[in-house]
């Protein structure tokens, strides 16, 4: 009934020395190349707590030199018995002091309390000892959870709760427990709500700054944006209170107005963005980019420390608001999400039950991603579809009312703020008048194909560029690049009408129908508008768009994609709805325009804009119901639903025929985070996942007995994998257990420091022994695995792809008639699935491992290769996410 | 690559006659109750398409005897070795000829081709009989599917069909191939989007001709419902074309005019439902009910053939005009669901790729069912939700843009033929022109208790109908109680304003502003309609309406809930905005009302009527975010999301206080459909598996070797359950596979016949024999599952139910080390999961088996008592479902 069971099944030290030194090792002819590397720095588990803000430096890798004796066939049984040891890798693993909070807080419930009721039906009292999944510690930094372990924590918990819930009291206590799940979600709606009318108007009021300034003397206040400013005015041209800085600073002249405003466009845009990226590279890198690649990974399954803390949340607020209003080609929706997540894992950390438990965090996390694009797109149900068809990974359903309650909190209360004074949640909904015509399908489908072949060439610029900055040393640092992309886009942007307003203001006008638009900014219903001049222009700034976009998404600022690809969607859109008009104007007799109506518009660009953004957002992203939900909240009728049905499914289709990875896959693909994709499932190749496993002969295992404790401190030293195997003997091998590396490394330290202080040669078993003495040995049993889940070594890969996507496993064993046969571990797959083949030849090109041959092994050379291939992106360092690339530890290891 | 390979393997009829007669069998002191029951009518798979409508009658079963010598403990030796057996069962086995074509068709496709590449990476070639799922023969009526199998014979279906492709050709193939799934949804959409307007305008004329009919004489045509022959009037009393049953037969007095339409309204109310009812009786007794609980079972991955057949279709729908007609209290929105699931069945029978596959059907009709709520509601997003929330089990967001495809295009086919020629989908789509306040919150919370209570009180009075029903034997037929209820309803209906009109009707009055009210038909709205008598008159009607629909539901006629409930909401909700409206009206001064501005109505009551059509939904079916979505694509504004929300989540928490368990879930309990809710997580009792599983003691296992035809056949006759474990041998019982009842029979079968015409007594065997000769032998190795997924038997319950759960297994197998150490159905942990203690209380009161200490064995009491109440139900024969629960297999059974 103590959080401290390990520690005190004894108390004295007296040990019995008797190191029955076992090994396990057949067949490792080619085990000369194995654990090359070792983790120096020695897992941070022990003392930090998951996300927490203040971690100390990233975990550094140092590659080890090739040593003689692991060439040797006894390197096993040296890795077994405690052999000798490398002298370059000092044993750190201890160094710091670990912290007590944490391993009572990391332990399920019910080792503080007997798990089996008294009235167990087998009668046979079952314990930590002989049964259940282990105790654990924690998770590292950048290592997969374990589902079940986490869903089964949270039940003992639950169970705890209602033991000893009695009486009224106990009610209430239960119902405060279950409803601190909906406090949070109902904290995130409102914050995710507030937060987002503050970074609009400040967004629209810094947008604008660019420009000139509200003046206190004509009757507005500094601190308003030029539309708060205008109020009242029909025109925004004979606004008074707004002052241009030329007006501002009484340059009279056309040509001195048009470079002074130039100059202030550009120094303003250039120190907004300025602004941003030191924000960043200061305060809290996880707050560049759009965010949605790493959410997906942390909604998977990943820990991912400091990406979603409270630094990251200001950072990436802030931020935003600077990389919005410089004007560069970036949207805020992407990053709204990320500080939705933010704001929900601050909330978390009220109520320490979600808190501490990885996949109820994981629930709340994804519920908070829906309200992000809810006020992005002012469409609560997109942002749950949003949440469930791109981000949701484990469990679809049983957050999709939470994650709507959370959705719409945030909705309400953004309208509640009207930042826009207009009563629209987004700057661009808009309403149709008119319907459409059956022979505008076929222009319709064309802007799908456009939005499919603009999603597929963005994603490979956007790929390219990304690669480029990583494979050019020379290039300058993080800052500087956002300042000269800032700076081209500034200089692009101010000559180009279209390019110079904020791309929301933009879309917004594409999207309108003429008769509707009060302020024709862009010029785009006047008397002529429907010119070749007007379609050039506008297919110039979408081309300029999609150059811009590609190389400013990927930039160390925070950065979405969906709205610069809904601008140049509704551009090139907007430009095949004035061709349509052009064409229908001059031969109304043409035999497809015989249902226009006469003397009414038949054809209406705006649709055309509005089809070809959901259209390019289909083809970036790869969604589908989401965005047509989103734009049919944006829309609010079904009138157009169909024709974004159609180009969006035909966008999804082009898309798909370039590559299968949307741009967030490609980026997680790129930063190799390690996502299992559900929707993948058709590219696991059809093989016997015996051929990918780890065979035991590679494996390091323990034998049940015959440890002292500083045999396995000695095989924790020379092994960096993340768990070992348990068998019974060396020579039949029959599977016992898993134990972890944190919980086995947490255990032989606590038993050498007091209050147990066992003296290194202490036995240390994993199986019951009935002569053992508790208190001079060490008895593992508790904190080993003694049900892991296994596979018959000849399942297919499908299967064990299933065990991983579907029961959230971070590795399966494998064993037939229960004799170990493999490890295949979450990593294993994710190589298989994500070209390992591509992963050798670009990262390894002169790796002593590219000849081997791989017939017949692939797993493991797969494996074998990506841990030294990470290790050299590691050491190359220059890839922008080189801190979140996991670990170099290979086979054995767990993500 | 023959399609029969198991027939070819040997030709000649050489037999080695040794039948070493191998058993397994200890601690079996209470196996004296065991396997009492016998199929006599026998599996009829072999013969019957799945869901082909011509199936034979009904399985029926005898309870057999307690007889003698299976009280002895040689019992399992006798049944493995093909001892004596019951004279009162003759082997039926075989008395129906074969269906060749079935054997082919259930083979996964790579038993005709290599199912591994040349260049496999273990060199070995793999082949069926040392590897792979086994082959397998078909499903049988009313059994579970294997997901795991079904989508690997897709892959390999793909693989093939890939592999075969080349060139340009060969592309179109695969397109045409992978289109073929959208043509059978597009094709469902546009059947249901038609079905589902012709539905509308019959049900509306006959709806309609209860009161009279269009007159010809007098500008209208008979055909002409109410609404459509009176248009152009502003008010419907002004209409002459419309003629009243008393009208037309010249009744002049005010007292004659009322009783003649009364009468008129009697007969035909009666005579419709009567119709229904003959019309489901004898042609689909499918067609029956609401069909959601049948559609979560069958999307759950259960076979209920005919359930989905044409004449299921036809007779839905026409029953379900006629029942809508006859004013009872019913809805069609369930039954379009069922409708819209035919329609997609029907259509996948154009493509045997689909139809062959049951996964990849169930895909299908996931969609199908979105696209049924969508045109109940006209709310193609609320039915992709509510496809998800309520009725997907197995792959949600899969088939999200396939359901939404689907749903949109019946949507924009339904809104195409606009049935209610007012280009509202639905007749009750409402806006409203202003918000709600503040304090107006509270009563809204009042209607979502009101609606959890109604929830709660509806599913136990409608339990305790169905219960009574099931019980008293004295009771008239199906038909009669039809009438009955019919009777009674229109007794009851016609005298009140409120319940004499359609329900649908009603529903769009009660929901309406006052102001946007055109034609006041229940003078909701007219001056003193804020009145105590009106609100005494719709609380009356809610409450009537709440009995009528308790009683109707259930009955033998195409019947949903969804409406009814929503109509006793809306009363009760109309009648608290008029309490509201009042108390306004007569205290404007009060604190709460400061918020109301003065001279515009503060109050509008249709807005409570909504949010407790809304709250009642909830209280009955526990769906959240799709009455939401759904109420919200009926207002089509964000505006009264909140409140709808606040109101549907209290209902939902008030209803889980009176029962875990919706009306659909009620229904499913109550006929014992083997379903296992995802939603139950958090009642699995948290136990070991091995508590519930069927030890091998208890099990009829079947050792690799030593068998013969004749020996085989004797335990397949001796013995019900539908697989068998295969063990290495008696003492070791070390797990080699699974064989399923199916194939087995069917390789006993076609050995025995020619082309092989094996004699009895040739050898037949599970392992590997060396010396065997494979033309005088019975290999029995492709056809069993020979990696059939185990668990450690210390794994805890949670787990096995995650397996049955999310990988979609039959079974699961428990091996501790390589041995057997019992088994655990899909249908074990359905009856843990589903109160095997009530069943047991309620269906074996005087079983001689109730005495038995379940103590340590509660599982096997559970399953082996299961049997006996099922069978006993089964005998009973009233129930409305008999012909839905599967045959009395008990331990061993499959689901």
């Amino acid at each position: 009934m103590s959080s401290s069971a390990a520690m005190n099944t004894g108390a004295s030290s007296s040990s019995a020395d008797h190191n029955n030194r076992n090994s396990y090792a057949h067949d490792d002819d080619d085990a000369d190349e194995l654990d090359l590397f070792e983790i120096t720095d020695g897992p941070d588990i022990l003392r930090d707590d998951p996300l927490r803000d203040d971690l100390a430096e990233p975990l550094s890798f140092k590659r080890k030199q090739k040593q003689g004796f692991l060439s040797q066939p006894a390197r096993l049984l040296n890795a077994l018995t405690g052999g000798p040891r490398s002298a370059g890798s000092p044993s750190r693993l201890y160094d710091s002091p670990y912290t007590p909070s944490l391993t009572t807080e990391g332990l399920p419930s019910s080792s503080r309390l007997d798990p089996i009721p008294a009235g167990s039906k087998d009668g046979v009292p079952l314990d930590w000892y002989v049964e259940g999944p282990g105790r654990r510690v924690g998770y590292e930094d950048l290592t997969a959870i374990d589902w079940i372990f986490e869903y089964t924590k949270e039940r003992q918990r639950l169970r705890v709760l209602h033991a000893s819930a009695k009486g009224l009291l106990g009610y209430a206590h239960q119902f405060l427990d279950a409803s601190q799940v909906w406090v949070v979600l109902v904290l995130t709606g409102l914050a995710v709500g507030a937060l987002a009318a503050a970074i609009d108007v400040a967004t629209d009021w810094l947008g604008d700054f660019k420009y000139g300034f509200c003046s206190t003397a004509d009757g507005g206040a500094f601190y308003l944006s030029k539309t708060s400013c205008c109020i009242g005015y029909e025109e925004q041209a004979k606004c008074f209170g707004w002052r241009p800085w030329s007006t501002a600073l009484g340059i009279g002249s056309a040509e001195g107005k048009w470079f002074i405003e130039y100059f202030f466009y550009l120094l303003l845009s250039v120190s907004f963005a300025l602004f941003a990226a030191v924000l960043v590279k200061s305060y809290a890198i996880y707050a560049k980019h759009s965010g949605i690649p790493e959410i997906k990974t942390v909604l998977g399954g990943f820990i991912i420390r400091r990406f979603l803390g409270i630094w990251t949340l200001i950072t990436k607020s802030l931020g935003l608001v600077l990389a919005v209003a410089s004007g560069m080609w970036l949207g805020k929706e992407g990053p709204l999400v990320h500080v939705a997540c933010c704001c929900a894992n601050v909330f978390t950390k009220l109520f320490p039950n979600i808190n501490n438990n990885e996949a109820r965090k994981r629930e709340v996390l994804s519920a908070a991603a829906a309200s992000g694009i809810s006020v992005a797109f002012g469409s609560p149900i997109g942002g749950v579809l949003f949440s469930l068809e791109q981000l949701s990974y484990y469990f679809p359903d049983k957050t999709m009312w939470q994650s709507f309650v959370c959705a719409m909190t945030a909705a309400v209360v953004l309208q509640a703020f009207d930042p826009y004074r207009s009563g629209k949640l987004v700057l661009y909904q808009v309403t149709y008048s008119s319907s459409w015509h059956g022979f505008e399908l076929i222009p319709f489908m064309l802007l799908g194909i456009l939005g499919g072949v603009y999603g597929g060439l963005f994603i490979k610029a956007n790929m390219h560029v990304a690669q480029f900055k990583k494979s050019a040393a020379w290039l300058p640092g993080p800052v500087v690049q956002v300042i000269v992309v800032a700076f081209a886009t500034a200089l692009i942007n101010y000559p180009n009408n279209y390019m110079r307003a904020q791309s929301s203001d933009l879309v917004s006008n594409l999207f309108s129908e003429c008769s509707k638009l009060t302020d024709d900014q862009f010029g785009l219903c006047k008397t002529g508008a429907a010119s070749a001049g007007t379609i050039v222009l506008l297919i110039f700034a979408s081309v300029l768009g999609f150059f811009l976009a590609a190389v400013t998404f990927g930039l160390q600022i925070p950065a979405g994609i969906i709205l610069p690809s809904m601008a140049i969607g509704a551009l090139s859109g907007r430009a095949v709805g004035i061709i349509m008009e052009i064409w229908q104007h001059n031969h109304p007799a043409f035999i497809a325009f015989r249902a226009c109506e006469p003397d009414i518009p038949c054809i209406t660009p705006g649709t055309y804009a509005i089809i070809g953004a959901a259209a390019a957002l289909a083809g970036v992203t790869r969604m589908t119901v989401s965005i047509v939900v989103i734009m049919f909240e944006l829309t609010g009728a079904l009138t157009y639903v169909l024709p974004i049905m159609v180009a969006v499914m035909i966008s999804k289709w082009v898309g798909d025929a370039f590559s299968r990875r949307g741009i967030y896959e490609s980026w997680i693909h790129f930063n190799e985070y390690p996502f299992l994709d559900n929707s993948e499932e058709m590219t696991i190749p059809d093989i016997p996942a015996a051929q990918i496993m780890t065979r035991i002969e590679d494996l390091v295992v323990l034998t049940a007995t015959g440890h002292t404790v500083a045999s396995l401190t000695a095989i924790l030293d020379g092994h960096p994998y993340r768990g070992f195997p348990v068998v019974s003997d060396p020579r039949d091998a029959v599977l016992l257990g898993y134990i972890s590396r944190a919980e086995l490394a947490y255990n032989l330290h606590t038993a050498t420091q007091p209050p147990r202080s066992l003296p290194p040669e202490t036995e240390a078993f994993f199986a019951h022994q009935p002569l053992a003495d508790p208190r001079s040995t060490l008895d593992l049993r508790p904190w080993m695995d003694q049900t892991p889940l296994t596979l018959p070594s000849r399942s297919r890969l499908h299967l064990a792809v299933s065990y991983f996507q579907k029961l959230g496993l971070r590795y399966v064993l494998f064993s037939d008639r229960g004799v170990l046969q493999g490890l295949l571990t979450k990593k294993d797959v994710w190589y298989v699935l994500n070209g390992a083949e591509e992963t050798r030849r670009t990262s390894n090109p002169s790796g002593g491992l590219g000849g081997r041959d791989d017939g017949g092994q692939g797993g493991e050379g797969v494996t074998r290769e990506d841990g030294e291939g990470e290790q050299e992106g590691l050491l190359r360092g220059e890839g922008m996410m080189e801190d979140l690339v996991s670990p170099g530890v290979d086979r054995g290891s767990i993500l």
